[in-house]
């Protein structure tokens, strides 16, 4: 974890980038083939997203931490993992990646770069949902962070494979991959008023899993604050 | 594992709470979503079932074992990997988190939050699965908890994903979870009158399979009971 | 490893015997649930049997090895992994294991324990296929069996995976799984006369990838022989 | 790594020809199940190809780094891994083997052993696909190969299961397995005359991921690479 802030941003803003682009690309793939089946549209978004996941984890997991959600960089910074001064560098980097992203997107999709969507997702339970689902992913990576890259790898991305599921709001639980599926008027899109309500539970549900974990005796540090702390044993 | 038991309680608590939410609330959106296939709507609760299991035992393992299964526990205690004190804690954790899963789905997707299931499972074919199932998922547990909590993790989310479609109860193979879905009038249902033959078929086919493993001569400690009898090699 | 050959053989017959049912079972289910659509019912086929193997490697790899299919223990055998006096009770083990898991199957959703299958798989092209997916197997296997247990359960399952779409015959792979599957008309039932060629054609594969990698250098040993010549590095 | 250059050469010509066969088989088989609907096809596709991949990195990965991609194959060139002059066999082992996987799917679904494609993958949106993917899997590659053949193995086969979706193309990103598909008449081809474009966007968008990986200090070279520089902690 030597490397510079420059390079480690660099693989934040990459990560996040190659993140949103499996959630809309494989959205507008699932949606296009799957013949008006919209259960077939988000098994196919969800192995693309839970796959992603897992594979852009163990990349950038060695060089930057692989956080690649703002929530987790913020509470990196809070647990003293990650220095205060490099906590902005880091969440600009995810929310320019995750535009990038959808950017990307649209292009391989033969689609306008970027349009506002009007897919509502809104009312209580889907806010519900976000605080659920970001509350499950910090506790899995407060849990999984204490073993290996691989460890935090293998659970992200089968966490997020079943919260697609498991919660009404298919777990965005991200608040850099939400603002980016704002300007995308495709399956994984949201409308852009709706963003808010769920940034806010996402961040209220990351920061109780966050204390929750700090009384459990195991913090939800990611890996590669550890490694920044411990550096004899990054890998 | 020398935290306190309040926080290995909790973390059984919330684990299971997870887990149950996964069963129920991907069956929930699996049913929604499948326009009535069937098979489409197992196929996503197998998914996120299977997937949530991987993602809870890493988070999990390393705090309490991850039990999360109430026949987990009390073989564990039957072996001394548990003390006797601590099953009705663990336990109580386990099934309390179970029912606040359901209760939290339910919230989810709208839903009032308890409505007792109408979903007939019956007769000695159902059963019989459930001692299948609980058999060897016992087995698993038994071999793969010699290993690693990757390992575990690994192999129970295997398991259960397969034994969703091999049995024909579709392996609910845990007393804690059986009980929460009696609660929920959804895809993941079933009657609470179905329940207590659910419970003993489970207990005796992982009794089965404890007193086999104990003659093969690797007897069925979970991962966390050996961290505890040899603080040495947690991870 | 130094368990005794009775332990061993019963753990060969009973992960044989929980693979079987896996394939028969899971066949039965899918065929039941999707509504004519083949493509479904495969799916869900081939996602149980690949997890199934790799829970089940996971299970009893550390204790016998988990070789599960004949060809491997015969093919041990000749390496010198497997003692040659113990090859015979191994491979009834498997066979014994296969049947019982298509009773068990059977039991499970309330059909006849034995009913011979009607499924035509008879034809060049089907005999190739068996060929080319054993060939791949022991590849594979021998491979990864350098490895770890772990890697061999990832292998495997996820080869069997791919082999099930990618071969016309749905890569049955294993002569005591191929018998076993002869007294199950149901989806993955095989004609009883059709069996000898699938066999033949199996142990013609498999004994090809063995002297390749002979050649190659890394011999088709699996992990458990490894074990049982250097115990120091069982796991 | 102290294997002969021819022994490297078979393991890759066996690698990619076991590659291309999963990926043209599968499509062929999952065409004809899937009754018309396009997603269960590319679905049943996806699962077998990502399969695949992790089961041959793990099998091959000790004997050769199992590239089975000449795009990874002329970077590890480039950056010193793989001397000069093994380039070339390493190309066309992977070459040939991949025109042989095209003729073995063929043969094992009875179809002619060579039909050239009619399925049309041009405009600047493929083009620009085949960039990503390339770029997105030589950055994986580059991130995951300083750690283990398990972490390659894991983050490839979840990467390129992911790319299926999320990019227009489906993610060829390879040209042996470009090349060999373009005789294949099926689900999986693509008209011969749309294989240059393929091929020049994939080197171009490896070569920039290289680039930019040198820069961020982690150059891509492939797990066997370093096994060949630093033969003490090669498995």
């Amino acid at each position: 974890m030597s490397r510079s802030l420059p390079r480690r941003v660099v693989a934040e803003f990459l990560g996040t980038g190659f993140l949103v682009a499996a959630v809309v690309g494989s959205g507008i793939m699932g949606e296009r083939l799957a013949g008006g089946n919209v259960a077939l549209a988000l098994l196919a978004n969800t192995v693309a997203t839970g796959a992603a996941l897992a594979a852009l984890i163990l990349a950038f997991g060695p060089i930057s931490g692989a956080h690649l959600n703002p929530v987790v960089s913020l509470l990196a910074a809070f647990e003293g993992g990650l220095p205060g001064r490099e906590t902005i560098p880091y969440v600009f980097g995810q929310f320019l990646g995750g535009a990038c992203g959808t950017l990307a997107a649209h292009l391989m999709f033969g689609l306008p770069v970027i349009s506002p969507s009007t897919h509502a997702r809104s009312g209580p339970a889907q806010v519900f949902s976000e605080f659920v689902a970001t509350f499950g992913l910090i506790c899995v990576i407060g849990g999984a962070s204490r073993q290996s890259t691989q460890a935090v790898a293998a659970a992200v991305g089968a966490y997020i494979t079943a919260a697609y599921w498991f919660t009404a709001s298919t777990s965005f639980a991200n608040p850099a991959v939400t603002l980016a599926r704002c300007i995308s008027n495709t399956f994984a899109g949201i409308r852009p008023g709706d963003v808010p309500w769920f940034i806010v539970a996402q961040f209220a549900g990351g920061g109780a899993a966050a204390l929750l974990f700090h009384w459990l005796g195991a913090s939800p540090q990611t890996h590669a604050e550890k490694v920044r702390l411990d550096p004899g044993r990054g890998q």
